[in-house]
């Protein structure tokens, strides 16, 4: 038995994390009443989601009381905005999450807590969390961002360190997790001591808004899952052949023309300008993707001549294949184009496709064939493809963008800068070897091979995203460190508003966990009674996130 | 072509279904703009979900609006204030579905038409449609209620016949459908006669509220989605092992101890009081099912010695089994507990559930060994099974209630009554063979094997729900006739609020249109587009009806 008699736990520091952990599930189960034996799922309570790299806690409780805690922000650096934001925002979260109203108030008053408590002493109330950022105020999340942060809960008091603005985000909602409520109806929080980080500066959720639109709303709704589960990129594959609603301020003829409806079907650029910022204060970066040069049959609507033009029997037949490479207009296009989004889209990252190209409208279209002998490329239209991409991606380059492309781009042998980074997604295609190559060549890589979660399996489907490890390959420590991290992929053909979010979610969470928490953090058994308290919690904040353990329930119903 | 040139159609009467609906499509399609070419869903405009049994239908259309036009209910008998209601609620959703205030006017005003109409003549406004009922006023739906209507839509008047207040919301939610908007903004509806009838009269959804809590909220959702698809049947599979969210007014102990929450988990009597009449109002009838002797853990928290003491190696291992059928009590108990039931719920039909009875625990129990003895039932514990239904049944029959079984009551052979109904659902277990048998035997029956919706595939699985006939199997007509129907079962392992609408919807309109349409209605690729405007015409009214064809939009999002 690990505790002294003052209840506070001293564990030799190899042993903490899964004594504490196992420790702090077993105690917080016994503390609370809402609990059922029997075939329900079991949460646990107070416990974060995704786990923390190390974390400390003992049974001694302090409450919380919205009378009486504050954040302080006395130490944290003018321009820091980010951090007071987040402050009101956490405040709100933790105290009145699952109300209708602030004036509400389900959980006990103080006065009420004297009351029940009887006899007993009342418990002492937590006053304050000191607030500290060691370096400076940045404004934009960015690949290399730090997340590091430190969390200190003691009997007096409380605090949380980190050196940037996006460590003390990580970190408030992870504080925002540790406060449970008692069975008297207090909200408390444990002595805590946490040191975390992640595992992967690459943590997406990829959605898909071309196969159905998604409206602002739900967009900003994933973000908040997504800020709940510590992931900070969105990939945003925001056009594709169905639909074009990108409303672009060059070309506005493309969504004009190309969008399921010109009107309300659209991103406006203020649309996208709220989207980033939304993004921006959680500690999100924003990728968007534009898929070239196939999945684009609805850019062809907007921009005549774009596609290539498909033949049969030597004639035109009325439709169209990828992009024309054989007209420099094309290039032209793309480049005007890509300034655009360059400037939109703040991240340095720009995903520009590169998957699932068909050749068979190449092959028949007379003036691709005639320059596919120019250029002395032969038959092999993956050659032209490359050239294809290469001149995309030198395009991105011009503009001082890092170019993410799917896997078949490196497959293919297009000669890609070395910040390029390769997106591995065919779960059929031995993604570990994959990984395996794209590393040995000594570029950067992201995993979403099984982690297609708009894929779907009747009943517990999450353990298999959650075993699903990105560094699980042949390969040096040198190779694995240029695994970024990786995406969820929800494709978009049988998910809308109606239900992506409770699709995504809490099936995410068990990514989010993957790439955030220490590899050894694979215990299923253990991460079910935690996810169910993550998917309750979620729902408590607005998210629909659906039951995926079987039968159970959540103190707050969505 | 069978249309003369006043584009009035006249079709022989033997064609009449076919031609139309084929006519009416196509038409539809041509006449409005918002249709994507391309990979993605197309929808009809202004065609019923579920197909009337006999429509006819001309491209001349006339104008609504909500200023002009109004339902005529001089000849509606009082006492009819189902009727009155309805036509409010119908009004609302021709004019403002989709909109959040009635007051915002996203379809073209009478001016704006006009204008926009430039030197064209407007088009004449449908100033009301005649309501008439030539039967009873009648307040509660039932089994066998009259749900037949016609309808007449011509150039200068429309009316909605029927005998029952039922047969008129069947007509009311079939005109709402019809109203479509046509490219310059305006309401419209064709010019149409109807004449239309249910195949079957039992068209069930299934809920189970225990395994997850629905909210009431979530099950008026659900009751909305029905009558939008002529259901008539919500049958409330409220308890089950794992809560009891009931709140018995003669045995409040089995929810304060048996619900998941005692507060906020429980539906109250006012709470079913509040459903039963939404669902009334709306031509649905309420048929619970409290499933015993098995599937009742969660009874045994609030009634002592109810449930059977399970045993190993000679003693009481803790745990318990189904109803003790042993103990005279737990008769005494359940026709008690059923008189309450029969008084809460008006419907004639009760739910006594009776599936998956496992019989390891009574084995192991010593009274029950001795009860066998005494009985003369042997070793066979299906005769003790049979034992205890059958005295429920006598139970639910002393309260002139008629009972619903599982399947398994049959085919243990339990001395059912002529009045039971056997409700079929295993699918792997031959249901067209089960079918066959309990009509042979002269007991009516409902099917739900292949319609368990809680099971998922990826990608567009209603084609198989669509195709599933209550009628397939072999037998006689007699036989044929003795099939009521069926219902559509959404088990509760895997949804609650946040995803069980948009699971069982737009999938039970598939289940919907077999129950009601004609049988020879089962064209996939016909069907499709009528689906798509379903999902949307859905989700324009409230309902999170999710994406089941692939890619595509509507013109309302959720």
């Amino acid at each position: 038995m690990p505790c002294t008699a003052d209840r506070r736990c001293a564990i030799p520091a190899d042993k903490i994390k899964m004594y504490v952990v196992i420790a702090t599930v077993f105690l917080h189960v016994l503390s609370t009443s809402s609990l059922l034996t029997g075939p329900t799922a079991k949460q646990t309570t107070g416990i974060p989601w995704p786990m923390p790299q190390k974390i400390e806690s003992t049974t001694e409780t302090q409450g919380l009381s919205d009378k009486v805690f504050s954040f302080n922000v006395d130490l944290v650096p003018k321009g820091c905005e980010i951090v007071l934001d987040a402050a009101d925002r956490y405040f709100d979260l933790i105290f009145y999450a699952g109300r209708k109203s602030k004036s509400l108030q389900p959980h006990a008053s103080d006065f009420e807590l004297f009351s029940s408590l009887g006899n007993a002493a009342p418990r002492k109330l937590l006053k304050e969390m000191v607030i500290k950022v060691s370096g400076e105020c940045e404004d934009f999340p960015y690949l290399e961002m730090d997340e590091r942060y430190e969390m200190i809960i003691d009997t007096d008091s409380a605090s949380l360190m980190a050196a940037s603005v996006w460590g003390i985000l990580r970190g408030f909602e992870t504080f925002s997790q540790l406060v449970w409520q008692s069975s008297d109806g207090q909200l408390v929080v444990n002595e805590t001591q946490i040191q975390d980080f992640p595992r992967f500066p690459w943590r997406g959720v990829m959605l898909d808004t071309a196969r159905h639109f998604l409206p602002l709303e739900t967009l900003k709704l994933s973000l908040d899952a997504m800020a709940y589960n510590k992931m900070n990129v969105f990939h945003w594959h925001i056009v594709d052949d169905q639909s074009f609603p990108y409303q672009s301020r060059t070309f506005p003829d493309l969504s004009a023309k190309g969008a399921y409806d010109p009107y309300t079907h659209v991103y406006s650029q203020s649309d996208m300008m709220d989207l980033i910022e939304y993004a921006r204060v959680r500690g999100i970066r924003v990728v968007p993707e534009f898929d070239t040069p196939g999945h684009s049959q609805s850019w062809g609507k907007g921009i005549p001549d774009l596609l290539t033009k498909c033949y049969k029997g030597g004639r035109f037949t009325g439709g169209f294949g990828p992009m024309d490479p054989s007209r420099n207009s094309t290039f032209q296009f793309m480049s005007t184009f890509l300034k655009e989004i360059v400037e939109v889209f703040p991240d340095r990252y720009l995903h520009i496709g590169g998957d699932e190209v068909s050749f068979s409208c190449w092959k028949s279209n007379p003036l691709v064939n005639t320059f596919m002998a120019k250029m002395g490329f032969g038959r092999n239209f993956a050659k032209l493809e490359g050239y294809y991409v290469k001149r995309i991606l030198d395009a991105a380059h011009s503009y001082k963008a890092a170019a993410v492309v799917w896997q078949e781009v490196f497959q293919n042998g297009v000669a890609i800068a070395n910040d390029t980074v390769v997106h591995v997604w065919k779960y059929r295609d031995h993604p570990s070897t994959r990984l395996a190559q794209v590393t040995r060549s000594g570029h950067r890589a992201l995993l979403s091979a099984n982690w297609y979660l708009s894929k779907i399996w009747f009943g517990k489907d999450w353990p298999k995203f959650y075993l699903n490890d990105p560094t699980n390959f042949n390969g040096t420590t040198e190779q694995k460190k240029l695994v970024l991290g990786g995406e969820m992929c929800m494709w978009g053909e049988f998910v809308d508003a109606t239900n992506v979010i409770s699709r995504c979610w809490p099936r995410a969470c068990a990514v989010a966990e993957r790439l955030w928490s220490a590899s050894h953090v694979v215990n299923v058994a253990r991460a079910t009674p935690r996810l169910e308290e993550q998917r309750c919690r979620m729902i408590k904040r607005g998210i629909p996130a659906e039951p995926v353990n079987g039968p159970g329930h959540c103190e707050y119903e969505y």
